[in-house]
């Protein structure tokens, strides 16, 4: 059974109106360094300067947003041991109700301490999907907190394509209409709200995505016309290693374009390229962008000519830098 | 013999005409970890994401674009192996004039690199003060270029100067108004030209200094009242070790409320700091200025509630981290 959903620009456009003042406008950067290797324009959304680092603090921030009193009084729950952890955590400490954040075992204890740190309550699990999907199940009926998946939940979705609209924005103060638009995908939050955004926007506005070869589930998908899930994913890009949702899907594989997949190494060499020449504090999963549009692949037919690239996020580990 | 610099408001404002349009605005960025740090809210003027990816093209430029054409066809000379050697190439470079760069052998070929990437001639001296010195009158001499002193240069403080002013703008774009502004101190430069903003803006805008501990000339000038030269400089922070110019003295000196020392130690924990909760990718020189802000000395007679920070630059080693 799939479910459909019924995203819309004008969910989006509410989101934006609660991210107001709450969330960062986070700045659009160019580098003509970038641009020439490019051969394009160049327009970074620097989510790397969000709130808890990463754009998911957008698509949380929503959700939680939208609970009625009586409902977010119970508080939240999600198991993620990423950015959508902090986000969540910041998001319900903002609005003063629990957030309980089940996470693996093997976690590490900085991530543990970052979600605590928002005052939100740790539950550890098994580090497999099945326990922690019955133990934020049994968390949700002990405590009566929703539940708000890390994408696959229209909020968070809605949440997430606020970006582009802000982009779209700063890419015209510059002087720019973009033709394009590309994220990275995982779980196809982004990507989805992204689409979304772009088609409501422009139905010209192109989108496309990145993707690491190691967690190529949405390329595989997108190739074959049906949903496939992603096991055993081995990338540096771990924010990108779950599979998609049946909320996202349909949604990607109806407005995307093209997905391109890149290798570690091309990642790794896009990653350094935004730190030494861009100055841009990014993580793994965010240099996949800049990494498929130096393959260039995709940019030819027609040729794009100023391209928007979300920069989902900045938390790196610095004494373990990949190069 | 002491020259006297008349520089004043109309000469900064009249360099941001100038680079309107060439220069980037810079972000202003708050980060609220570091202002419950701080005890007051920070803004960081970004200029790590400046062109050269430093403020030194800010001064660089104006200087070079107030050569008449004649004198400009000659081209431009300076000894410096860091950020003014690369911003003094790039703002030549845009003119279509010649750049000649004093750099000493000992330079890394990175910076050497850099530098003939603007399309500059590199010419190589001994690693002295002297040899620089002699080396740069000798190249003036023979092709008739100008030199552009990194910071002892009235053109070059008046454009320094204008990151202060954009700056100023943002945080009431922001709904504050700054009360203090405080930028690290090496030769003087940035800090001179920030004065004369700061106290054209207002003369109740409080201006303050941080300075490493291992190159502490500007510090010692500042309590005996006297300009003391730097000798054998020891410190991380690379982009500080020169000493003040009879330019940029006097402007201190008068100017300044207090100039701030700060260990090695002190300066790694800042630059760690703003990397990894700010994701800002700033150099060690940077850094000095937040250790100097959560040191905490000078905030208290009275209180600093808005203050202005220049974060200089961000051209580091990558490979070479300090932690």
């Amino acid at each position: 059974m799939t479910t459909t959903s019924k995203l819309c620009l004008a969910d989006i456009q509410a989101a934006a109106e609660r991210l107001k003042g709450v969330a960062h406008r986070t700045p659009a950067m160019t580098c003509r360094t970038i641009d020439e290797l490019a051969g394009c324009r160049v327009f970074f959304k620097c989510e790397n300067f969000q709130k808890v680092g990463a754009f998911k603090f957008r698509g949380a921030y929503n959700s939680v947003a939208k609970l009625s009193d009586e409902t977010a009084r119970r508080g939240v729950v999600t198991h993620s041991s990423g950015n959508h952890a902090q986000a969540l955590a910041l998001a319900a400490k903002m609005r003063g109700i629990p957030a309980y954040i089940v996470m693996p075992r093997t976690a590490s204890p900085v991530k543990r301490a970052g979600v605590e740190g928002y005052g939100a309550e740790v539950i550890l699990c098994e580090p497999t999907q099945a326990a922690r999907e019955a133990t934020a199940a049994d968390v949700e009926a002990r405590t009566g907190a929703t539940f708000i998946h890390p994408y696959n939940n229209q909020d968070v979705m809605a949440g997430q394509g606020t970006a582009l609209l802000e982009l779209h924005e700063q890419a015209k103060e510059l002087d720019a209409n973009l033709d394009a638009v590309i994220t990275p995908v995982g779980g196809g939050g982004l990507l989805s709200g992204t689409c979304v955004a772009a088609k409501g926007i422009s139905p010209q506005l192109r989108v496309f995505a990145a993707e690491p070869k190691g967690a190529d589930d949405a390329a595989r998908s997108f190739a074959s016309g049906q949903l496939q899930p992603q096991t055993g994913p081995n990338t540096i890009a771990d924010g990108l290693l779950t599979s998609l949702g049946d909320l996202t899907w349909p949604i990607i594989r109806d407005n995307v374009e093209a997905i391109i997949t890149v290798t570690d190494e091309q990642i790794v060499q896009a990653m350094r390229l935004l730190w030494e020449r861009a100055k841009l504090l990014i993580e793994p999963s965010s240099a996949v962008v800049l990494a498929a549009i130096l393959d260039g692949r995709f940019k030819e037919r027609p040729p794009v000519k100023a391209i928007g690239v979300i920069l989902s996020g900045g938390n790196v580990n610095l004494d373990k830098l990949p190069w």
